[in-house]
Order: C-alpha cells, then sequence, then structure tokens
C-alpha cells in the first residue's frame, strides 16, 4: 500500500526546494527538462565539460546523467560527476536512452552501471531490458511494441526490473501506460499519464530529471521519504500533470503544441492537494 | 499534372508508419524537428557520435543530414553514416543550413554531394545556389533578397534546380514565398505555406525532415509513390499546416510563440481530407 | 534622466533591421534566443566550429557569446570570434552564465574579458560580482538570494558595477528585480519585468542576445543612440514583454509553459508606442 499523502506532502517540499540538479543530457530535449525542473520548484544546471563537472556536481543537491545524444566528452564527464556523486553522497539518476540501439550505448550504459551507483534508473522497458540484459532490441528511442508495459503484464514486468533492482541496488522506473517503480523489494503499478505524452520528445527524459529533483529535495530538506517514496511521487505527478495537460487539449479541440504547453503550465499550477486526488498507485 | 489524391494519400501512410527518422542535425531546432516528426507520426532519433551513426542507421528508415551547427565530429558522423545509407539503400536528405556563409559549411556541402547520394536536398534558394554554383552568398541562415523565389520567378529558377538536381540524380527542393521542387525532369511549385514560417527558427529545418519522413515511409510501406510524390507531398503538407497555423494565430490575435505551438498542433490534427483540399501545387 | 522615445524609436529600428547576430551560446536556450531574435526583427546565426566563426563574424552585425554550456571547443571559437570582431569593430556581448559556479567557467570568463573588448556583459549579480571579483558563489545559474538586486539596494550594487564598468570599458548589465545598466559614467534601474521571468529557462540568454541586437541594430542603421542607449531600451523593452506575457497567462489562469509562449508573442505584436507607455527607467 502506498499512501497517496507522501505524493502531496513531497511535492509541497519539491516546490520549496530550489533544489539544485546538474544534468548532463542531450541537446533535443534540454530546454523541455530545463523547464519542467523550475516549473516544480528545483533549480536546473546543465553542464556536461569534463572540466568543470566535479565543480558543478559538488555544488548540486542532485546529477542527473541521460545519455539521449552521447559523445565521447560526454560520457567522460558523466563517469567523473557520477563517481564524484558517489563520494559526496549526492544522489545520481540515468536515463539510459535508446540503450540496445547501438553498440556504443549499451557499453555506454553498462560502463556506468559498473563504475556508479544510481538512487534510480528511468527508462521505458525496451530500455529497461537492454540494461538488464546487457543487449538490445530498442526500436531507436521508442519502446518496441512487444515490450510495453499494460495492465495485464505489469506485475510479471515488475519482477523482473525487481530482481534487476536488488541486484544493482537502485530503483528501477519503466515507463509504460502503467509505470513499474520497484526498490528489489516492493512493487508498485502507477496508472496515471497519457499516451500524448508519448507523442511528443522529451516527456522520458522530463520525467527522468523530475525523479531526480523528488529524491534530491526530499533528501535535501531532510524528509522521511525515501528514494522509492520519492521515485513514486515524480512518476505520479508527472503522469497528472500529463493526464491535465491532455484533458484541456482534447477540452481545446487542440494537438501535441498545445500539449506541450499546457504540460509544463500543468507542472507550474498544480497544487498538491490535486495531486492526492487524482493518484492511482497500486501496489503488487 | 499533380494529382492531390497523392497527398492525401501518402499523409495516411505517414500516419501510421512510425517510420524510424535518423537525425543528424543542430543542436538549434532538433527538438522542434522531432516533435514534428512525432506529430506526422514518425519516430525520431538524434545521434551524431561516429562510434554509434552506422548501427543507428541500420535500424533507421531514413537519414536526415542537417548542418546548422556543424562541426569536425557531426561532419565526420554525417559522412559515416551517409555512406551506409547509401550501402543499405537508406534514403537521406540534406538540409545545407546556411551553406555559402562560411568557406567550412561550403566545403562539407560539397564533400557530402560529393561522398553521399541524396534522396532530396531542401534549402532556400540561397543555399540550393551556393550547392549548385560551390560558392555562395547566403545572408546567414536566411534567404538573400534577390535570391527569394517569387510567383512571378519560380519557373525560371526551377530550370536552374532542374539541371542540378538532374546532375547529382536528386530531388532538389528550393523554399520560398512559392516552392520549387524537381527531380531533374518535372518541375512543379508549390503554393501553399505563409511567411510568418520564416519569423520562427526551425521551420527549414523541420521541413527537410518532413521530406526524409514522407520518402521514408512510403518507401517503408511499399507504396508506389515515388521520392519526387513523396516530396513534394510532404512541402504541400507541411505548407498547409503553416497556413493553418497562421489563420488561429491571426483570429487569435497573437503572434509568433502562439504560431509556433499552432503549427505542431496542425501537424497532429490535420485530415488528409483536409489536405487534398488545401493543396495548390502546380506544374510548369 | 532618460527619454522614453529613445526605446520607441530604436525598437523601430531594430523592428526592420534584419540584424545579423552571430550566437556562440549554449544548447539549452539556443532556440530560445533565435526566435526572441526573430520577434524584434533580428536574424540569428548559430555557429561554433572554430573552423567558420571568422566567416560567420565577418558577416554579422553583432556577435553574442554566451558561456551556458561552455567547452573546450567552444571557448577556443569564442576567443577566436571575439578578437576577429573586435577588428572590424563588430560589437560583442557576453553572458557569463553561472560564472563562479566552477573555475573553468571563471577562467574562461575572466580569459574571455582580457582577450575580448565587450560593448556590454549582462548577467545576474551573482555572475556580475563573481566576474567583479574573480571569485565566486554562484549558485548555479540563477542568482545567490544575498546577491539579488531589489528596490532598496539598487543604487549602491549600481555604483559597484559602473566601477566595473569603466575599468573594462563596457555597459554592466545586472538583472534582477530592478535591473541595473551603467557604462561607468551613468547608472539607470529598469523596474520593468517580472518574477515569473526568473521561473522559465532562457529569459537571462534571451535577454543578453536581444542586447546585442539592439546595438548592432543601431548601429548598422547609423543610429544616433549609442550602446548604453541601446542596452537600456533593450532590458525594458523585454521586461515589459515579460509584464504584457505574465497578464496574458495570469488572465487565462495558465503557468509556465503559457508564459513562454506569451513572451515571444510580446516580442513579435508590441508596438512602439506600447514600449514608450509602459517604460520604466530611472536614473541615479
Amino acid at each position: 500500500m502506498f499512501d497517496a499523502r507522501v505524493i502531496s506532502e513531497s511535492s509541497k517540499l519539491v516546490r520549496s526546494s530550489q533544489a539544485l540538479i546538474h544534468c548532463i543530457t542531450n541537446y533535443v530535449t534540454a530546454n523541455d527538462c530545463a523547464n519542467i525542473l523550475l516549473a516544480f520548484g528545483g533549480s536546473p544546471v546543465m553542464a556536461d565539460a569534463p572540466e568543470e563537472v566535479v565543480d558543478i556536481t559538488s555544488i548540486s543537491s542532485g546529477l542527473c546523467i541521460n545519455i539521449g545524444t552521447l559523445n565521447k566528452t560526454t560520457v567522460e564527464a558523466s563517469l567523473i560527476a557520477g563517481r564524484h556523486a558517489n563520494e559526496l553522497g549526492i544522489p545520481v539518476t540515468l536515463d539510459p536512452v535508446g540503450v540496445g540501439a547501438s553498440v556504443f550505448r549499451t557499453e555506454t550504459a553498462l560502463l556506468l552501471l559498473k563504475e556508479i551507483k544510481f538512487s534510480a534508473i528511468r527508462g521505458n522497458m525496451s530500455e529497461m531490458t537492454a540494461l538488464i540484459h546487457g543487449v538490445g532490441r530498442t526500436n531507436g528511442v521508442d519502446v518496441a511494441p512487444d515490450d510495453c508495459i499494460t495492465e495485464s503484464n505489469w506485475r510479471e514486468r515488475g519482477e523482473l526490473l525487481k530482481k534487476f533492482a536488488r541486484t544493482i541496488g537502485t530503483v528501477a522506473v519503466a515507463s509504460g501506460p502503467v509505470d513499474v517503480i520497484t526498490d528489489g523489494n516492493s512493487i508498485f503499478g502507477v496508472h496515471n499519464g497519457t499516451v500524448r505524452a508519448t507523442q511528443i520528445t522529451g516527456c522520458g527524459c522530463m520525467l527522468t530529471s523530475v525523479v531526480c529533483l523528488w529524491i534530491a529535495a526530499c533528501r535535501k530538506l531532510m524528509s522521511s521519504i525515501g528514494d522509492l517514496e520519492s521515485s513514486i511521487s515524480a512518476v505520479t505527478t508527472f503522469g497528472i500533470c500529463s493526464e491535465v495537460a491532455e484533458n484541456n487539449t482534447v477540452d481545446k479541440q487542440r494537438g501535441n503544441g498545445t500539449f506541450r504547453c499546457e504540460l509544463i503550465d500543468a507542472a507550474s499550477i498544480l497544487t498538491s492537494g490535486d495531486l492526492e486526488k487524482l493518484a492511482r498507485v497500486e501496489s503488487v
């Protein structure tokens, strides 16, 4: 059982935290990630030069590594920053974008897993499966149809993720029609969200950065909310924002451009009361 | 004569294709390109590390090379990916952003032309002229006033483009108040579009990626629609979307920010019936 | 005393200038900078390869250097372009994003100051302080609370900036609830703007590029408006646009996504008459 009051409580903490989140991320959705972090009350800083990532990580409350447009230099920067964050006890999250789609992505992701302890890892189920098996069948950066998490298979997929989370010692988050979240002990399914989130770029990247923000803010403010609860709260909150955005988009008979705008709107104006009311979290 | 039903027919194919489009592109408009591809039914993947472009191209249905913020590494990646796409028979499109504005851009564009066979090349008339003559007078990334394609000069400009298209063996697309499209045999003028598209960043880049998507999707789905017809359909569809966006922006008495949002909206909600009705394609 | 008619007069010049602004900037907000430059009547070109920046700067009316996501290569490109702009008498502006947050940023900013003469430098007060003292306490890319410029301290902060501006020989612009602008002789406070501008990414970067555009356009069109007046006009105009955007956002009961869209709208549709009426510029 997950108490929905944790979501509203943590969202209030996050909103007031101004937690600095160091993002080593891709150039496609960096702007979206910065804006969603700001909308929820965080403070993003994007920096990926190996020369400076130690300094930037040191002043941050969280580090979010995203391999969306990785290259040799940003991989080096990610390793340096991740190790340093581990030494300082700063939480690190990973978005293994497109892992499985190229040998370079797969090897990079596995190297990052080996060298860095992640507080949370979030991907779609194809990406998480590629991480787990060390080899992939990812369809670019989108989930392969066979891998998609549904209402009928999420518990079973959760078991696979649970083993991985336990082995690695992380919170694993797999996104889909149902989002599955596990720390290696318990498994949760979040039934919030909307299919339109897969039809604009950046929702996965944004969500991973929001998970990082939630974990970082709850730790920064010495809350008793642990990384698992933070992750569930972040995923649920983001899912609710996308539902609100979808409803407004449909009401106005508009499309994907409006949805993107409404998503950032929702993140900046949703109240903790709304969140508690709309959350649909289930435990196995 | 161009049968407008090809536009509606191809748009339906594209909408259902989820064709994976590998973009090696600039960081200014990568987000816009990803969102327009998704809005029309494609699946974008941005990847420009030389280490992985062979893998990414191999799983893609199309490759779109854009030199907007080129550098040594992305030029190398473009050459590798383009040659590999040619070997595999995957269509490649080129957006020679700002060619003529620097020696580096001009030499890179000419090198790409020499090494890679492009299914389509799209630029403004200054860029296309710089490509044709191997030297340029480009005004940054915008068209020089003298080069602008108008209702009165499009047929004549089309003849210049036709020779180029025939020599290179490509579909050449020059954007302007009239868009000219030729495969080296026939010349077509598309009278759709709006001037506001030149007042937000990314419309050129988006259009080239959409041309790539149309060609890739029609080939992927084994349609009889050839690259020329795909290109005409893509250009016309994009032009109609910008007209719809412009009308909505003016109706609401809003400006460029709203237009950008409305453009993505239009791409995601326009029906094939609308397209057929609004298309204004003329042949020489 | 500052005559508000300078703002409306300069805005008309800018609107018709199509001044080419060469931006060496970060990948997070490059799209926002391009769109705001276009919305005000400029023509942006983003190019950061050392191989081409001399060519690009040469055809530009202004160069805007922003170290938001600096790396070894873009620092090299900035030095080459900045020196070349100085030789040609092309105005250069600097946005020292996050200076003080890492040794690499601080050293880079100081090196740029040493090697290049800037027509204007704009940052938040933490960044400006880090520049002045050569060492920082920047809170990421956001201002540290103690540094924030307020209605009660702006004149005093202006004195510090004035000394810096005089020593360096530049126009210094420090953003905050009051924006302080000085050329080393006079000090001006701009009371336009809104706090929401700090809650979306890119407003600082956009403002610096807009200052560059104003200076470049007024020079290009041989106006008698000097760099100080151009800077005041740019800052005031941007502040008014953000106020208009904020009012519209609140009227619609929307959030940060809408604000971002409304900001670009305002930049593209505000008239010079509106500007004159709403400007709130004070001199010390």
